[in-house]
């Protein structure tokens, strides 16, 4: 006997070729009708532009060529021809799916997505709350998954996964208590599937997950197999079965089988009629079919149970329509195995329900440790593009995960203060579910059409908006001063009107780290020499930089100097111009080409870097003190894409990266360059043509070379050849080298949680590793290359949906970005790049201030210095939340941040212990609980499925009773705690070693 | 203050793009895309083909072009290449209206189609039904016209139309009782309106009436005028204001205003989003733009009321996308009043409620006395090939309401014996619904699908089976013996098994009218001479034909006799094939073409007709009696239509005829002709072309001409020099002749409620009138030339929907038709002309079965003449209808068929009292009741709202009371009777004048 379980659910993305408030209303503009009066005056002009996408040029040559002329080729954008309606009002489909369940009490259905149900839910009356309350009780409307989105796997950080599901899932917990907890992971549509997703969702408590993509490959040796079904062993660091999450693929993706689908969007199905008497009944023939599928789908899963996704994207607008569909289904069904005794029987069912009866089955399943990346739906057709696509959206994110992480430590820190202050009403709320909504798997991903990602970075700056106000809030409160604070947020070209136009102002610098950092500050100023002063009143090193501008532009300094902040604190620094007598301005010098073997060096005590005078290439870089010296070839390619007009048979896209040659092309055989030394920093800048340049940059003390590229807009038509580019290539190619590269960026690569990471590995003593500051496709084709992909644009579709090429013209046309590499020995190698990696995720956030403002209230005591813990962590403990939870409650993440054995020199992958009483400078927890992963349910009284592995079954470790002052963490685990706190009236006074001024 | 009534209603086309059952159940299989499985098994083959639209080669030259290579640069047919899905699901439709109502006690709906409800009622559970009684009841589901379809009003038969209003207003009448009965018709669809529909609405009891559709330059000037609402006389006979009916005219057709269409299937319009928080808010925008729709509808009608049709064609199949959007809207536009004192209210309406609101305001209106015809939405767009599109299933839908009668009689005369007897169980049900469905405006008028045309006659297929078995049980009873009756369907094509095949049989011919007819009986036998006996047993003149048949097919004689057969009866004839030696069989003899004036003719006691016998064409008619000519050049025209690549304005299409030039083109110079003549007939074959003959046919003693023609397939392709052929236009020139002509033809044919009727005055004393056997587009563009449009095939689409090219391959192909000429004096021609089409309506029936079979019972008398009636009704009076009505029960319509002072020779204008006591020789009448004409309401109880015209009021007569012994009839007046009636045990004993064989 086959049991079908019917899952009737719709896929509802948070964004894609409609925003998301037009995904949930319905709205029907899409790109190329949109009324001026739609967006015109509600979107800030461009917001991400300005901050994080746009890059001015660098050096005069750059507007050489006209750009405009460029692109004459250029087709109409599809999305203005192609116009047609793309349904979808989620609105709709929850009326209508809980409308559909109040009527028949047979009926089941699946929900995913927070971010609409939410919404949703809070636009209801008690009464139709009242009897969701009830269909979620009765378990006639499920959930799955529950995060505030289903997000992406490949281009997300980590920490910005933990905090949509966390979002989401409380949102379900304060509505529905445990009744409305999910117990399935349900990731039907995300582009390939990381092991580190797998690991949080198993410390999160899921029973299991169901995953729609994979390989065609794969999944058709896994049907032969038998492997549809599986247990997967997501860490090699966490004791099993900590992060073993049972993994079921599903058969036909999200989809339902063919012929079946009865959504309104289904154009070519017809309703099972079942009226003998009319000419259109089709019951006998979609019955056997339906049988005939069932049987054949059988074949590849082990149990006496299959499931079937009755539902797609956006389906369920009318639920009557599939539900009236699925119960004569059922009926006639179950009917035929009556009165014929067909083997099958089928059942409205749920995810959870399906589940449970696998794991009654009691059968052992086969252990998967990998990922399931990258994901090709069929030869040729790698979805590797989205690894890179949009990367000035998902550097935004990048830095917004930073700055949401300082919102969400001011708000835990300064308490009611930062909500409600001198400044305004501000929370982190806003920026929280922005944050959120880009962790969607057509957001980060930079898959939406252009008007979505634009709407994506206005989320995010309306979300900014607010974290500012509370920032400043907060901030008055614990300098006890009532500066007119202000973020400069264009300091990545150089533009801060405070600094430039002010001859003093103050610099506060908060450091979200639980260790005190180092970091250099370059600000635009204007002419002239300064002073800077830390927060004792000493005065600290600092040069003044004039780097040249495009033409017509008056040359900009820029004011460099060195800032140290207190963990989880800050620090102000003055600035005051004083007499030009002082001053020595640093102007970058030409250096002219010169044929043979000339070359050129930059250097600090830690590292030297060699340019090749022929080229102008970076050749070779030096670990002076461990003696480690690596050759190399550094510069910029393209691949070319399919064009219009040519046939092809799969073009690049925003997911795809098909290139139609398999080796790049050189962008240029050389590079002009200057040359800028000054006492604090050593810089080559590099012209590889019109739209690509770089800096190589050393900072003193710094041990990591920093290259600073800016690349755009990439030119399309003719002057090409009629090539048109895809992407680009940065390729370091240090020879000999051997071992592996993961090709996938992202949270996912491989076992570590961390992003950004390309290590590689040259003949087991060197390490040569590569930290992006977002996600980036990466490749190593042959061993020693190494190729990341920094920006794309594109002229067709990929015709996975979107149908829209990646022009990316506007916003994202012109990028500026940066890539540290960290030559180091094997063994010690970890401890660099993860420490460096964690102050660039979570870097220092610059505040600026006019100089001379009022206290904070009459009475208060300035001060110029503080820190939210009254002692550092170790190393190898990352905070990684701090965040309000309640009025009295706060959330708390501490992360081992060393995978087991990575670190061989400071033994920094052991476990650690902590003491958390008296940590804090602002607070003393009066109750700590330990929660899962999301923090819905209590890590004590949590339990999973159990799953029996081929390779042995292993008992889940039991849970230490929680003592606050002895907490231990093992390499990679992450330990979350809802805190019960209490404020200090003056938490100030006693934090850290503050300073008065 | 302005009151805006929101109208949510849905258009619910019995067929069109899709059939009857594809729109109930969603069905999305258009042409091209329809599985084999789909129809192969159930429809039977081209059932219509055979019968009726087919017509075989007449003459040997017919066969000589290979058709097959006319037609190589037709296009593909544009359903296959725009497929996209057609929605509806009237099934969903009705479930989602009633979920809805149901949920908000404001909402109201409005229905109409009967064909679709009434199934869906049948489907319901009691609960449910229950339900929607009780919202019958609040008046929150309205009914409006409620016939089972919503009429065509151009192709239509009148009778046809009284038929299908009966059936849904009956099905309501049954239902909901008198809450269920529509106060206002709703034909808001149909292409133009006539006046007699008007006058049958008028007399059905309807309060008014709502239309959609009208010429848009008329539109224009009631607009401007405020006549857009008025009062229609709709009868220049009837008394007013019994024929007056009250007539509002759409503002926008039956749609929503621009941008507030909030169904499924409106593409481009946004929901009301109504949430400030959101960037799609587009309330104040939605509410600005309902009011300026508002005001500026007022600007055209006269009361502080208008009207908006809140939904099209299937909408409402998500009722909740309208309604919660209908909510929203009169929320905040009456919140918009309160709050800023605009003077527009909204609420929920119903067309009732209107109507009442518009007769309270007590005005006068306007008063219009002509039609709504001809039809253009545009310049040079006339809605007018629709009149004549289809042809060959015109002509089975008129076939079909001739036998429809015939098995109504015999149901009512035969009583439970009609129903079930020796021959099984059959009934006039399915016929009756399948006629009614027929009457819809995109059936009868040809403006459907070709795969919707076929399930149309697969539909009468059916309902014929029925009552085949229905008329063999009546047959069988009245005339005591069980014959093995059989219809030949395929007479028109001289194909009869029975009488080829057979040495002796039996002609049973069933007589429809309420008087004897005589008719010339004409059936295929096989080679020989016959022997044809009258039922009581004398020999009658019979000739025998020998026709020439097609290339390799054997000529088939055909045996021509005159039958005579009493009213509403049939009298059975036997033939017999006797010695050859007494054989003379007729052939048709080739005339040659001579120059000059030689001329042919054909005559009988009444009528000469004389041809040209150097064109071969019909050049002069004169009736011999009454020493009338009437000289004429009469033949076959063509008219050029667009074709693919030409760019034009307007192709012709299924709805639109759109010549490219204003004069025709004849088919050919000249005929071909044969002579044939026998004592009973003379005939003059024409042959014009491989696609184009016709036979004049003079019978003994008739008092018309006979032209029958057969046309098709019409070429198409390079050999008319790449110019297509639209149409082909008979055309009969009398010259000098004065006067119009219509140029609508059906039932709306100017007042008399006749069709098919083309009078054509000549000088105040001659008149021609041209009968036709269907509906035919006509006009007289210069006095003196009068064209029908026999036949059409088009290879463009006149996007009007339809988005099929009316190419009618395959079945409607070939077709052949009647038209009866008549030559009369002007005051007598109305007795000739509507004595013979009521003879042409309502034509014998011919029965086949072979001689020599059982006793209906032992003991039964046989009976070969039969009659209903006891006596014959005067010639004024026509038997509308003879139904079963209930158990007991008979539905009963006489009809005074001549207009108020149309006949001037034997009085037949006049008023006629009949006795209907005693009259029907099967039945006694023991109570009769008078009903409106619908038979929904008591004609005593009734009663509608008054108008006001501005020429002044009348009183509404009082009904005399009820005298079965004398019953008057004005002219042009129907009266209806439900009569309670007792059948007599052995009815036929006592019928007419019966012969015992």
């Amino acid at each position: 006997m086959l049991n079908v379980h019917l899952l009737p659910h719709t896929h509802d993305d948070v964004g894609w070729v409609k925003t998301v408030d037009q995904y949930y209303y319905g709205g029907k503009h899409l790109v190329g009708v949109v009324p001026d009066t739609h967006h015109g005056s509600r979107i800030p002009s461009e917001p991400w532009t300005a901050g994080w996408g746009q890059c001015l040029a660098w050096a005069p040559v750059w507007r050489r060529v006209p750009l405009a002329l460029l692109v004459p080729e250029c087709p109409t954008p599809v999305s203005t021809v192609q116009n047609e309606l793309h349904h979808g009002a989620v609105k709709n489909i929850l009326d209508s799916v809980i409308s559909a369940l109040r009527a028949e009490p047979s009926r089941r259905f699946v929900y995913v997505e927070m971010a609409f149900f939410s919404r949703w839910w809070h636009q209801q009356t008690n009464a139709t709350q009242q009897a969701v309350r009830e269909l979620v009780r009765q378990g006639r409307l499920e959930f799955a998954n529950g995060g505030w989105v289903m997000n992406d796997e490949a281009a997300t950080h980590y920490g910005a996964i933990v905090d949509q599901m966390t979002l989401g899932l409380r949102f379900l917990q304060d509505t529905f208590g445990d009744d409305g907890r999910p117990r399935v992971a349900w990731h039907i549509d995300p582009f390939g599937h990381s092991r580190e997703q797998a690991s949080l969702f198993a410390q999160m408590g899921f029973d299991g997950i169901f995953l729609g993509r994979m390989d065609y490959q794969d999944r058709e040796l896994r049907k032969k197999k038998r492997e549809m079904e599986l247990v997967w062993r997501a860490s090699a660091s966490l004791q099993p079965p900590t992060a073993d999450l049972f993994t079921g693929l599903l058969s036909n993706a999200y989809d339902p089988p063919k012929h079946l689908c009865w959504d309104l969007v289904c154009d070519h199905d017809s309703s099972m009629v079942g009226d003998p008497f009319s000419p259109e009944d089709n019951a006998d023939v979609l019955i056997d079919h339906f049988l005939d599928v069932a049987t054949k789908q059988w074949q590849s899963y082990r149990t006496n149970h299959i499931v079937m996704t009755m539902g797609g994207d956006f389906h369920y607008e009318n639920a009557h329509m599939w539900f009236s569909n699925l119960d004569k289904l059922i009926q006639l069904v179950n009917a035929e195995q009556q009165a014929s005794g067909s083997p099958v029987h089928v059942l409205y069912s749920t995810p959870a329900c399906y589940l449970w009866e696998l794991n009654k089955a009691n059968l052992t399943w086969s252990l998967k440790e990998d990922d399931f990346f990258p994901y090709a739906d069929g030869p040729h057709q790698f979805w590797t593009g989205y690894f890179s696509s949009r990367p000035a959206l998902k550097r935004y994110e990048r830095v917004s995960y930073n700055f949401l992480q300082v919102c969400k430590q001011l708000e835990a820190l300064a308490a009611p203060a930062a909500n409600v202050g001198p400044y305004g009403s501000g929370d982190s709320a806003l920026l929280e579910e922005a944050m959120a909504v880009l962790q969607h798997h057509d957001a980060i991903t930079g898959t939406s059409r252009q008007l979505v990602a634009d709407d994506y970075a206005r989320r995010l700056a309306a979300g900014w908006g607010r974290c500012e106000v509370l920032l400043s809030n907060a901030l008055a409160r614990l300098s006890g001063s009532q500066e007119a604070f202000s973020i400069c947020p264009e300091l990545n070209i150089s533009v801060c009107p405070l600094s430039q136009t002010s001859a003093r102002f103050q610099v506060a610098i908060y450091n979200p780290l639980a260790r005190k950092v180092d970091r250099m500050v370059r600000l635009p100023v204007s002419a002239g020499a300064f002073l800077v002063k830390d927060p004792s009143g000493h005065a600290v090193p600092s040069d003044v930089l004039l780097l040249p501008q495009p033409e017509g532009q008056k040359p900009s300094p820029e004011l460099l100097f060195s800032a140290s902040v207190p963990a989880l604190g800050f620090s102000i620094y003055s600035v005051s111009r004083v007499s030009l007598r002082r001053s020595k301005t640093h102007i970058p010098q030409p250096i002219s080409q010169k044929p043979g073997s000339a070359v050129l060096n930059i250097k600090n005590e830690h590292i030297r870097a060699t340019f090749n005078l022929e080229t102008g290439f970076l050749m070779q870089i030096e670990d002076l003190e461990q003696k480690l010296v690596l050759p190399m070839n550094q510069s910029f390619f393209w691949y070319k894409a399919g064009t219009v007009g040519q046939k092809i048979s799969q073009s690049s896209g925003a997911y795809i990266f098909k290139p139609q040659q398999q080796k790049p092309l050189p962008v240029s055989d050389s590079a002009q360059i200057h040359l800028l030394k000054t006492p604090l920093v050593q810089e080559v800048h590099q012209n590889f043509s019109a739209w690509c340049a770089q800096v190589v940059r050393l900072y003193r003390g710094q041990r990591h070379l920093e290259l600073e590229w800016t690349v755009g807009p990439i030119p399309v038509g003719h002057l090409l050849e009629d090539l048109l580019l895809l992407g680009l290539s940065l390729s370091i190619k240090p020879r000999p080298l051997t071992g592996g590269i993961s090709q996938v960026p992202g949270a996912g690569a491989g076992s570590p949680p961390h992003p950004h990471t390309h290590p590689c590995h040259q003949d087991g003593k060197k390490q040569l590793t590569v930290l992006t500051d977002r996600s980036q496709g990466g490749s190593s084709l042959q061993d020693g290359s190494l190729e990341l992909m920094v920006h794309r644009r594109l002229l067709l579709d990929d015709n996975r949906g979107v149908g829209e090429p990646l022009l990316e013209e506007g916003s994202g046309s012109w990028v500026r970005g940066r890539h540290l590499v960290l030559l180091d020995a094997v063994g010690t190698a970890a401890a660099g790049h993860r420490l460096l990696a964690e102050k660039e995720v979570l870097a220092p956030q610059v505040v600026l201030a006019p100089s001379g403002s009022a206290l904070y209230h009459p009475g208060a005591t300035r001060q110029l210095q503080f820190s939210g813990l009254r002692r550092e962590l170790p190393p190898s403990v990352h905070l990684l939340t701090l965040a309000r939870w309640g009025p009295q409650t706060l959330l708390l993440r501490l992360e081992h941040q060393f995978a087991r054995g990575e670190d061989s020199g400071r033994n920094l992958s052991s476990p650690v212990t902590l003491n958390l009483q008296n940590l804090f400078s602002t607070f003393t927890i009066t109750r700590l609980q330990e929660t899962t992963l999301a923090a819905n349910q209590p890590r004590a009284s949590a339990s999973r499925l159990q799953w029996n592995p081929d390779t042995g079954t292993t008992p889940t470790p039991t849970v230490p009773p929680l003592d606050p002052a002895s907490i231990t963490l093992q390499p990679m685990e992450i330990r979350t705690f809802v805190a019960s706190v209490q404020w200090e009236e003056f938490a100030w006074s006693h934090g850290g070693d503050p300073v008065q001024a």
